[in-house]
């Protein structure tokens, strides 16, 4: 068994080799902006469209609603704004939850400063939003439903089919960022009644810095970055080739894998979930123990900081997270552990663990083993200061 | 000589091959997020401020003034909305050109729908700005002044440091997209009195979906991409590694080899376009002769369609552009010739050749006599059928 084992996937994958090989003759040979009318262009052009096929594919969409961004945080912020600007003088309420990633909540709060109604639907214990509450705080004036398929610290997966059949029957648009979901779980956006959806390469065995917003064709939408006129008009900004070419050859791969790696993964997950609730007094599970990504393990250990413990791993060669990567270092709790209501005690005690490609049942057994000493030694310090 | 020859530099450039290979290992191996708390986390975290110290220095500027973005455009909408939307209640007059790139005009285009007061700074035939008429127009409710480093169509270079003393002077801020000239022209963002610029990688030889938005330290800005509050607050999203060290790279060299570079580019130019001069009637230099992007050669052919010269060219091995290369296929004539005053008889006949490291001078002479032929040959078939 190597040293470090990654278990931080759901901050960021590896870039898988064959991956990283498709990419590299877009940036060494086929290097033309695929915008040019020449020969060299026209090549490039052909590679990002073979891209947008596959990607269109994968989610059940047409290519023509496949927008290439730079990441899962633009696409949430073009989604959010792309929508309330294009329909600002139709209305200006706007439903989410409390537990979305910040790439979500802070273009809502900032619209908040300027006029609209942000309004967070209630969530469960578990992290679970219902339906019903959907249905039951649409107005006339509500212009967009954002909720997460999948979250990112908790791993809660949300009924995404069920909340966009009532957005579609309200005739409400619905965005949902899929950026943790894609590489474990199926999406199709015709079915689930999806207007608006988030992507990002690197969470799935794809590049940094490249990312997907799929816009319904047809529905009201305000280019958020605005230049050359690329993408139909909807993203200015010449297009990240290789990056591009990249998410394309790791779809490609998800789809091929997805289901077998997620069978393999929830087996993992499962039984490590189990043997932690054996081997360590008081740590509760965070989130839900059945509508759960398949990679995710999050637990909160009773009087725990979380921050001690993750050194405790690192220097065991583990590498996990407390919660969002982009929070790393801010002291603050969680804003998705106080929405779902995690007591004061535990808080602090969060422990994220992203299993991926090459977690294997041995790294889970050593994984267990150096936290359940860890957990231990931490709290022995604690009461022997106390 | 080597087909094809690529002429179309300020399009793109091919990715380095050295930065080709600074860059692997942070796809595959050094994957982690570099905001993770962890071993591999804080790997990843030296990699991206050994390349904002890189960027810095190069520009003259601290390291945390630097904010990677996905680009040129983006970082453009940035600097416009990031100081428009933190200054609203102070001012909404801003100063610009007309010849400005579209990442700067159509973002200018929407605030002006939404109240703020654009205008346009009057342009010289030769495309220029005089820092004068900078002075007269800037008012009490002036909060931005964005006139381009470097024109990417015709290569006209800007008087930025006498227009940066007068912003300065009268307390405005100043933003220049130097996307253009950083590969080719020496940028002084303290002594040129540069509030905020703009750079992408991908016109200086690094990967495309990277670039850099300089924001002087203490400046009012509002972040424009919105999430995990990476950039200390200034821009949200995970950090592209690879592309952020391929960038530091492509500065690297860039620093190394410039001087030498353009003093060669220089030649090369001035001789090509006296060779046109002397060989193709009707053909007027875009642009100005002496402040000029040295690997610019811009021309306007009298009677000539640009696409169909651009046809002509491609079939003989040439990649050359009429424009901008994200307008390709647009089939309206250039808003930066249109800004200049180019006659009508002359505004459809644009062609743009820009030189880059590979480009020689025997591929340049082969070059003239391919579009000494295809001009004649275009003038000729229009004759007979006219
Ligand atoms: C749920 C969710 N949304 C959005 C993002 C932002 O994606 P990116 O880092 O590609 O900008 C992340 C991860 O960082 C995420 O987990
Ligand atoms: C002057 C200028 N500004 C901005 C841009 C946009 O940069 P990017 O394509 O990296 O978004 C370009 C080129 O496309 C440009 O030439």
């Amino acid at each position: 068994m190597q040293l470090p084992i990654y278990l931080d996937h759901a901050a960021t994958t590896p870039v898988l080799p064959e991956v990283a090989e498709a990419m590299m003759p877009f940036l060494v040979q086929t290097y033309a902006n695929p915008s040019a009318a020449h020969a060299l262009g026209i090549e490039a052009r052909h590679a990002v469209e073979e891209a947008r096929g596959i990607v269109a594919e994968a989610i059940h969409a047409y290519p023509d609603e496949i927008v290439f961004t730079s990441g899962g945080t633009e696409s949430d912020n073009a989604a959010i704004y792309g929508v309330a600007y294009a329909l600002e003088n139709r209305g200006r309420h706007i439903l989410s939850s409390p537990i979305e990633h910040h790439a979500v909540l802070e273009p809502l709060q900032y619209l908040a400063q300027r006029g609209w109604e942000i309004e967070m639907l209630p969530v469960s214990s578990e992290g679970l939003v219902a339906p019903e509450e959907v249905a039951r705080r649409i107005r006339n004036d509500t212009v967009l439903v954002s909720v997460m398929h999948a979250n990112n610290e908790i791993g809660t997966v949300q009924p995404i089919e069920a909340i966009g059949a009532i957005c579609r029957e309200k005739g409400v648009l619905f965005h949902t960022d899929a950026v943790q979901s894609f590489g474990y779980l199926p999406i199709d956006v015709r079915k689930m009644n999806i207007d608006l959806l988030s992507l990002t390469a690197h969470k799935f065995y794809g590049p940094k810095g490249i990312g997907v917003l799929y816009v319904r064709s047809g529905i009201p939408f305000e280019p958020y970055q605005k230049g050359g006129g690329q993408e139909n008009g909807r993203r200015g900004g010449t297009l990240n080739v290789p990056g591009i070419v990249g998410l394309g050859k790791a779809v490609t791969m998800v789809m091929e894998q997805r289901e077998g790696e997620s069978a393999r993964l929830q087996r993992l997950r499962d039984h490590f979930i189990a043997a932690v609730e054996q081997a360590i007094p008081e740590a509760t599970l965070t989130g839900h123990r059945q509508y759960r990504l398949p990679n995710n393990v999050h637990f909160c250990f009773k009087g725990i900081e979380g921050e001690s413990l993750l050194l405790s791993l690192d220097a065991e060669g583990i590498c996990a997270s407390a919660g969002a990567a982009c929070s790393a270092g801010s002291h603050e709790p969680s804003h998705v552990l106080q929405a779902i209501g995690v007591p004061p005690d535990r808080l602090r005690g969060a422990l994220r663990l992203s299993l991926g490609r090459a977690t294997t049942e041995e790294a889970l057994e050593y994984c267990l083993h150096v936290l359940q000493k860890a957990v231990g030694a931490l709290r022995q310090k604690q009461r022997v200061q106390t």
